[in-house]
């Protein structure tokens, strides 16, 4: 048994669909969040610099004594979960193998999709993964650059919003697609709209929830769960403004957030150990 | 006479509409640019984050021994520039007053728009600074904060940015507007675009011509331009991969790049010291 918090990150607001999903279905764990909304975002940046940042998260995380660390950040999972790994002792967990396990099972045909920002969609993590799990896999992967602001922007309900997911999406179409991975902490919340896009025949893949079931057999697997019967509960850091995280965050969580505290991680000197 | 480069700053690539107006109009100054590609972008980000990394740019200019510094973004200048003057004995011109003050001359009526980011809306700086240059000024100011990736995914000729345009354009398509300030260094790659839903009965006021003249003003004023039939030379600086500036930054200077160096500046230990 173990009290310690699991430790959760994302470069915004993204994560707290994880966070949401990590609440639900592990109610007694207490979770502390770090949101880096002052570099956000990630996904359009470089290797070098996301494992900087990366870095000094896990040292800040470990600061708070937190038992393990949820990467909850598909372009920090795409490029640095290794690096991490490297970096500290506790366990680390992203949200790439959980989403392509999910997808490989709701598969017969192994005939997947894959969205995320242009880093993600890069690194070829999800494509490579998917490959090696399932050799005849067919992967689709295309980077969607806009749907981040769009939804930061609440615009969901707007005709831009549909133009855009018709633009990126119009390839996939005709490729009658059996699931399509979400990989980015954004799109879930573009759900309905995709399902819709598709007429509901292509399974949707949201990372956030098979996160979350990864995160339970990994407390469970190192007998480092917390006390049955305990309520848990929840502290938030960002690297900007608390205020405008709350106001921008709680869609994300599905409900509002209290103990929010700002935290500049950059002012940490680390050091790279492996 | 002083040999010494203009230090111009901006989030990432935008400012690099100031520089091809700098050395169009100064061809015999230096240039050294830094563009903050890790942290970009700074226009939904707070005041005192935007403040910290200006003053983290501020001290490198200073390092590389500049002799003014132009803070070729308007989410800094809105929400900065006398922070930033306070902490440095060298001129700093901002975009903000050169567009204001053309748009004044442009305007017989004084009916003016404002487009920018959400940070620079919402600072008011352009709103106030209008309405005290010319007290019956009437003011309409319009946060469009997709147009920022909207230019930088290259998407200009998309029907995206058309609807985009639409969409935050609409209100003052029925306002007679004399004049619009693009109030980002972003925006005057879409000047097409906005000519046209206008059907060119607006005149565009792009800050980035205005600010090249008051530079030339203050070099002046001050005798520290440099020496006549001088032949300039720039380089620039960024604190992600040169590589990605190199690609995304030619379309804004009107040219390619060649000297384009690595530079992390948040690894100095600034102090505030007013």
């Amino acid at each position: 048994m173990d009290e310690r918090p699991i430790g959760v990150f994302d470069s915004g607001v993204g994560g707290l669909t994880v966070v949401k999903e990590i609440r639900n279905f592990l109610p007694g764990e207490d979770v502390v969040y770090f949101g880096d909304t002052a570099r956000v975002p990630y996904g359009n940046k470089s290797i070098p610099v996301i494992r900087r940042f990366c870095l000094e998260i896990t040292r800040f995380l470990e600061e708070m004594r937190v038992k393990m660390i949820v990467v909850a950040c598909n372009t920090a999972s795409a490029l640095a979960l290794d690096f991490i790994r490297r970096q500290t002792n506790l366990p680390v967990v992203g949200v790439i193998d959980p989403g392509v396990r999910a997808a490989i099972h709701q598969s017969t045909r192994g005939k997947i999709g894959v969205i995320g920002t242009t880093a993600t969609i890069r690194s070829e993590a999800y494509q490579s993964r998917l490959r090696r799990l399932r050799s005849e896999c067919e992967v689709y992967a295309k980077a969607c650059p806009l749907l981040v602001p769009l939804v930061e922007e609440n615009l969901l309900g707007a005709p831009i919003t549909q133009l855009a997911l018709e633009m990126y999406l119009q390839e996939f179409r005709d490729l009658s697609l059996e699931s399509l991975i979400l990989a980015c902490t954004h799109y879930p919340l573009l759900k309905p709209l995709i399902n819709e896009f598709f007429q509901g025949k292509v399974q949707l893949v949201d990372s956030a929830c098979e996160t979350a079931r990864e995160v339970a057999e990994v407390l469970k697997a190192r007998r480092i769960a917390t006390f049955p019967d305990r309520i848990g509960s929840e502290e938030f850091y960002v690297s900007d403004s608390p205020d405008s995280f709350v106001a921008v965050g709680a869609p994300f969580l599905g409900r509002q957030m209290n103990r929010v505290f700002l935290e500049p991680v950059w002012q940490r000197d680390v050091a790279i150990t492996g």
